[in-house]
């Protein structure tokens, strides 16, 4: 990313998110994304393969942050190990994106294949646990069950976090939802 | 489906894995797949609305046997509510069928598309079980977690039990997952 344009994919995110939202995922052009962002088709593809691309900006910097932060931790319990990762991610990657997230939620909510996109790196993201997790703990079954557990309990504190309204935080929210689980499992 | 050909759909789905595994899903046309059942296209598009959905054949019917079996159910906690219905839907729908199962899975996971495809319907399916739920117990989120641990607990199993040599039924299988995952969260 060139020096004097520092936040070029973050404008461009915005700028696509704006325009999805008010008339549709398929009817927006990458042509009329970089217009809003004031910036040129060149950028555009120095940053994104396509204009799909723009809703995962964050989702192979999320699996590596969440990953170091499980190899980083020494909590006994795998499923302790995930959360408090997914914990710190929370405060330092979506904390102050409540807006950016409940609107790329909405966006991705109307298209059935950007939800089936999204399934697919979140399934590639509870792998990535899982593998980060038995490197931890040695057995997979358990490293995959508290991947999905913790996904899982993720996905219910994301839904209430983007709900219109909502002011508690998503390290709450998380909180909240993984002591749901224990109880609707246990 | 003419009283004359009653596994039609059946013998194009068997036809369609033996390619699909043999020479891969994007090489294998309609034209190969009637062929070697011994149909017409006019019969596969009678069943199916491209070579897409002959993997997805069963999905709908699946959906509606488990939440049926909710419904039908008296259970107490929610998640015994869903093994219950798993239980009695792997013996009926999956456990004659272990080599046609494992082999549309290899099918599945060797093309991203089609796995972001089951992934979809998989939501799709925790959704209709978390609404069978709701119905029953009340909690929109306890409902929610549930059905997604519950879920998780079945793709543990069903990937243990398409394991070559695994030879333990798949209801056992699902016990023993959920089993784990008590043990994982609590």
């Amino acid at each position: 990313m060139p020096r004097w344009k520092p936040d070029a994919a973050e404008r461009l995110q915005t700028a696509a998110l704006e325009l999805f939202d008010q008339q549709g995922f398929e009817r927006t052009t990458v042509a009329e994304i970089v217009a809003r962002a004031e910036l040129t088709q060149r950028t555009f593809f120095n940053h994104f393969a396509d204009k799909r691309e723009v809703l995962f900006r964050l989702s192979s910097v999320l699996q590596e942050e969440i990953v170091r932060e499980i190899a980083a931790g020494d909590e006994a319990s795998p499923l302790d190990a995930v959360v408090r990762a997914l914990e710190v991610v929370a405060d330092r990657m979506f904390e102050n994106q409540r807006a950016v997230v409940a609107r790329r939620y909405a966006v991705i909510a109307a298209n059935p294949e950007l939800l089936e996109r999204e399934l697919g790196k979140n399934a590639a993201l509870t792998e990535a646990i899982a593998d980060a997790l038995h490197a931890r703990c040695g057995d997979p079954e358990t490293a995959f069950l508290a991947a999905g557990a913790a996904m899982l309990a993720q996905q219910a504190a994301f839904r209430q976090w983007t709900r219109p309204g909502e002011t508690r935080t998503l390290r709450d929210l998380l909180s909240d939802a993984v002591r749901s689980l224990r109880m609707t499992v246990g």
